[in-house]
């Protein structure tokens, strides 16, 4: 009686990310993607009245806005695996390659490299529910900036266009953050609609330069944490 | 090609309020739930991207906590129609009533009155969704207070129970607002873990007698506006 996914998204308002559980109806096996330290208690308890056993907490990047709760859930829920893309030089349990599929019961998801916002950025893509989970590298009607980490706006225009919008136009797209309450996109929508994405390749790279951001309120806080599963910060302050 | 139900959450970050927009994937008529005045524009522009055209625009109560966003979208974009439950005895295009029916292409709402948080108090059910809109009648894990406007714990009691928690298990619940950044629930769950809800009615009413909240911040603009659409507080101030 596999009655499908059993999906649910979460927001954390201080950094207005959002986080997302995805389980297996039939084995009850789930993952969740980008938890945030601060509301990690949150989705341990919803895990739990849901009935879904965590296998793996997977990052979409190195974040440098908040803290991963993916260390804090491995402390809350035993047996959970972390997982990060290897390219960013982070610690997890599991590092994951462009390509790979991570399988929680009778479900799936394809791992594909989107860097540009960072060199740790990957797309979780679920094509039985036809869903991307993008982190930063394209969020609505935009897409992570490219001046710090290892950003570089011609990579991520490259991997945006590659990797994310050569999906079906159907494809609903789940993003990392979003600050006017918007829930989803979908390929479709970015396509006809993104400000920046739509433009030439040249084009993006100079609005990309100029959007003179200020520097990220949690990054010099939140960077040397997520290098080690948010794990950092209470070791510093013990 | 009827490809079914066009479904969006949307979220108002200060009164923690969740706008609901659903469409019919054929015809393109839509209807929004609970809009915001403050971000109504963004409804605007996020129904004209996707294609819809709103013919309705719903009040699941008389708020005390924002002001709703019906005036504002139907300034916004013409010929769209206010609703609002007839009990409450505010101001609206189209005043329903227990049993009603709203229509949008091929798609229908069932109107539920779920009175005791407030005289006006609806719940809005799309069966074909297996989805249940219930304001601030149930909340998640919680319900809407009960000691002002027409409060009444054992009214609301009677309504929860017979109206919505009577719904198959499997029915999605859409609430008016969540603190927590937890997006929907069940008819399932609320059963199973709402604190209030599973008590005997008798130990409802002693909970929500002795909930001690404070007086809601924006309920005096909030309450004269919302008894004519919201669209009261520009005339007192021009």
């Amino acid at each position: 009686m596999n009655r499908g996914l059993l999906f649910r998204q979460l927001f954390e308002k201080t950094s207005s990310t959002y986080t997302y559980i995805l389980g297996c109806q039939k084995t009850r096996e789930a993952i969740i993607i980008d938890p945030v330290k601060e509301t990690a208690p949150r989705d341990a308890k919803l895990l739990n009245e849901l009935g879904l056993s965590l296998r793996w907490a997977l990052n979409t990047h190195v974040h440098a806005d908040h803290i991963t709760g993916t260390g804090a859930l491995k402390q809350l829920i035993p047996g959970v695996k972390s997982v990060i893309y290897k390219a960013g030089g982070a610690r997890a349990d599991h590092l994951i390659e462009h390509g790979d599929v991570i399988q929680f019961g009778g479900e799936e998801i394809e791992v594909r490299a989107t860097p540009g916002h960072t060199n740790s950025c990957v797309t979780y893509v679920h094509h039985g529910g036809r869903m991307a989970f993008t982190g930063d590298a394209l969020l609505i009607r935009a897409c992570g900036r490219t001046d710090f980490q290892e950003g570089c706006p011609q990579r991520l225009y490259k991997s945006v266009w590659e990797q994310i919008l050569s999906l079906p136009e159907d494809y609903s797209i789940f993003v990392g953050h979003n600050y006017e309450g918007i829930e989803q996109t979908s390929v479709a929508e970015e396509k006809k609609f993104n400000p920046r994405l739509t433009k030439s390749e040249e084009e993006f790279v100079h609005i990309m330069k100029n959007l003179n951001l200020s520097y990220p309120k949690q990054i010099d806080r939140a960077l040397p944490a997520n290098l080690v599963d948010g794990e950092l910060e209470e070791k510093h302050e013990a």
